[in-house]
């Protein structure tokens, strides 16, 4: 590694995607490879996803990637929202088509139209909708792997309701599934909460969100969002049923989605110096073996040891895998897992086979324990699952350590200096918002709203707003974002 | 249903693909919707797929759905092959783009140029990329759903090797598999083979494919193919490596695909007047219980006998559900699954809860028998493989009925009248194929070659070609095709 990751984050970045090839860059700017060691993350991700969704009654579907100019512009705060980034299709061969087509920037006006004609009945709902996809943003700004791509693979969630409550409820659902993705699996912390008024998706109702915090640059970033869209789409595509009494009912709508910056995120909270740092639960290998066989070894007893270990991992149900190649040294070989993020390694040299035991070392912390051949499963098994919950926690309390509850402009202004995750008192006010905004303007991005985290310290009576000085309503997470 | 397959197949097909709910017809021409009666099939035949190809060391990749007009050209027959149909995006928001970018209509184009980037060492080989993506065709010619759509779903396989020997090995464990597709999942008969030189992989060294037929229209069908690129593709984009005595050599390489088109033939296969025929092993839903609640009968134990049926099947690994709704009437009920193709249908009434027994129904057949609960599960599996094989079997007999071997120009267009699937000796020659295709020109499209099939009849020695009159040798199979 070239770069470190406190001295220079972005080049940092860049080099651990890279070089733990999880990424190749590709010769469209903001268009990415994914690698082997990103797809098998994305997989293991989807398939817990998945498996969730299903329970709920969401079916697969796959929609169009092209969407027409008429259709597109239906909503018009959805479009205004996404316009200036659409990509289209202008030519096919050497022909002009008729009209120019559209490539998703996500499916709300590709699906709803058909919404309108599957949907006749209360019997007809809920309709639950889910496609795993890949959608075009064609941005302009800072193409960053994983965070910001202009081509990106995503699930996305559409579901229409009878009422409010159910679509309610399903919000939280699904906002719960997307926390577990980023807790339980990437082992990185997020609020819950909702966004502001200005940063809700264009079109909806509410957005509520997933926000994860980068200590390194002091920015905020979204991490899945679940949103209601209330009945406004339902106006605009004429989405209606027939309701229990035989009367005309407007439907209620949500969609959600989660994407592959989920493993950005991940990289940028748990790397270091060496390189990534995998969580066991989505590491495509979470044991990589290695013998070491030092001058005059039994070379060949340590390959089966090594491969009896790998094979009763195996059985187990851990990924370990074997690194026998015999043009690197164990060093190198090391250097290689460790910036591949592989969770544990287990070294088996000449001392370990004459000791019935395996050496293991961990990657998050470095600790080396021999743990006895006989126990090497269970041993396994608590070392992996220490290894999520320490990584977690350690992500937490950098976290937290960034937490700046302020009351005044004045220490916001200092905190955002300092790169904190800003708690401030808000009026809930758009204007002030748009204020914040282009005061805070700047090099390095202006300041809003991330998100009011769902779980509120008190709010005093007669707290203020500390942008406004007007009576404060909520506590809100603010600062710079991706 | 409105058509019969016999008197109007075209009709026949979209209604059954349309009234089934696998697919809905889009705004945009050759574009569609799969729904999940489609997606889970999908998901079914991926499952199997992508679990195959694992244990073959394939690795999971995504690569951008765009490629530059530069790379795309650069292996000038594959361009000459594609461009037509390639689709362009020139602008994003209002701005016009610095260079058309094409969505990617296959990925070799994509792929290759980091091939040669990532291979240095013959220690880098085998690589093995596979990647589950959409790709866009922009065809002119008659869109029809599954089978010929501008954007459709796939898996793309590419294979890298040190030697031919490994890729040809390769090749054909590949097109044993999608026979397994076809042949055990889907239950339709394919012919393995390869392709002509005029009907290869534009830039390929051979082509080789499993060919289905369909009977109704007498036309052959590409069912999947499994290219050998040889080192054509290795030249153009300069994938070398060193081999084991330090020397540069030039690599081998494979590409192969199978596509939503597959559902497409499963249907046009099996499908009948009533609608869709599932075969069980690709049945989203492989037996629907319905309650048969006559008049003053015990609904409420009915119900129960049927959810217990469900939950006894579905606890055995069978994919079964209920039909509870109210406000439909059991032969209402039977025809919806009918038309959706559910292979089993069992019946429960106040008769079979008399006598403790359930009363099933094949959709293949229509065959029905009585069946005492206790043996539910063995009953259902054994019924379930019945119709998996019977399906098959029913199939490749009117496949088989259609082949026709012939010996001259004579037989060849009487045949080709009677929508034959024809077996000609040929020449093997490229001129004579040409010349076939400009004397069989017309209204339903010329005949070509579909496949010599590697199951060879006997070739006595002196046979001539039925085109041209030169000594033959080979067996083709020869028609019109999708």
């Amino acid at each position: 590694m070239a770069y470190k990751k406190d001295d220079n984050f972005g080049e940092w970045y860049s080099e651990v995607v890279v070089n733990s090839e999880m990424i190749e860059y590709y010769d469209i700017s903001g268009c990415y490879i994914l690698r082997p060691w990103a797809m098998e993350i994305w997989e293991l991700l989807k398939e817990f996803f998945d498996a969730e969704i299903k329970t709920l009654k969401l079916k697969p579907y796959y929609f169009p990637l092209f969407v027409t100019e008429n259709v597109l512009q239906k909503e018009k705060d959805h479009i205004e929202g996404f316009a200036p980034e659409v990509a289209w299709v202008t030519k096919s061969g050497k022909s002009d088509l008729e009209a120019p087509i559209a490539i998703r920037p996500t499916s709300e006006t590709v699906m709803y139209p058909y919404f309108s004609k599957w949907i006749r009945s209360h019997r007809d709902l809920p309709l639950k909708c889910n496609q795993w996809c890949n959608v075009v943003r064609w941005e302009f700004s800072n193409p960053t792997p994983f965070i910001r791509s202009r081509e990106f693979l995503w699930q996305e969630g559409h579901t229409v309701f009878a009422t409010k409550e159910e679509a309610d409820e399903e919000v939280l659902q699904i906002l719960e599934l997307y926390r577990r993705i980023y807790e339980e699996f990437l082992a990185v912390p997020v609020s819950k909460g909702r966004k502001s008024e200005m940063e809700k998706f264009a079109g909806g109702l509410y957005t509520t969100s997933v926000e994860a915090f980068i200590p390194n640059t002091g920015r905020g970033i979204q991490g899945a969002t679940s949103h209601c869209l209330g009945q406004n789409f339902a106006k605009m595509f004429d989405i209606t049923f027939e309701n229990e009494k035989g009367e005309r009912s407007m439907v209620w709508q949500n969609s959600w989605a989660y994407t592959t910056r989920s493993i950005g995120v991940m990289v940028m909270t748990h790397g270091d110096d060496k390189g990534l740092v995998l969580p066991p639960k989505v590491a495509p290998i979470q044991v990589i073996v290695i013998p070491v066989p030092f001058k005059d070894a039994d070379t060949t007893a340590i390959k089966g040891a090594c491969e009896s270990t790998v094979y009763t991992l195996n059985q187990a149900g851990i990924r370990a895998d074997l690194d026998a190649r015999e043009n690197y040294s164990p060093g190198w070989k090391y250097s290689q897992w460790e910036m591949k993020g592989v969770p544990l390694r287990i070294e088996i040299g000449p001392k370990d086979l004459a000791n019935k035991q395996v050496s293991i070392v961990r990657r998050d912390n470095g600790a080396k324990v021999d743990i006895p051949s006989t126990d090497l499963v269970e041993q396994v098994r608590v070392l992996l699952d220490g290894i999520q919950v320490n990584l977690l926690e350690t992500a937490k309390q950098k976290r937290d350590a960034c937490i700046a509850p302020v009351s005044t402009w004045g220490e916001f202004t200092a905190a955002l200096n300092d790169k904190k995750l800003i708690l401030a008192p808000w009026c809930d006010e758009e204007e002030v918002e748009k204020d914040v905004k282009a005061r805070t303007k700047g090099e390095l991005g202006a300041a809003k709203t991330l998100c009011t985290p769902f779980d509120q310290p008190d709010l005093p009576s007669g707290t203020v707003c500390f942008a406004s000085g007007k009576p404060a309503t909520k506590w809100s997470f603010w600062g710079r974002s991706y």
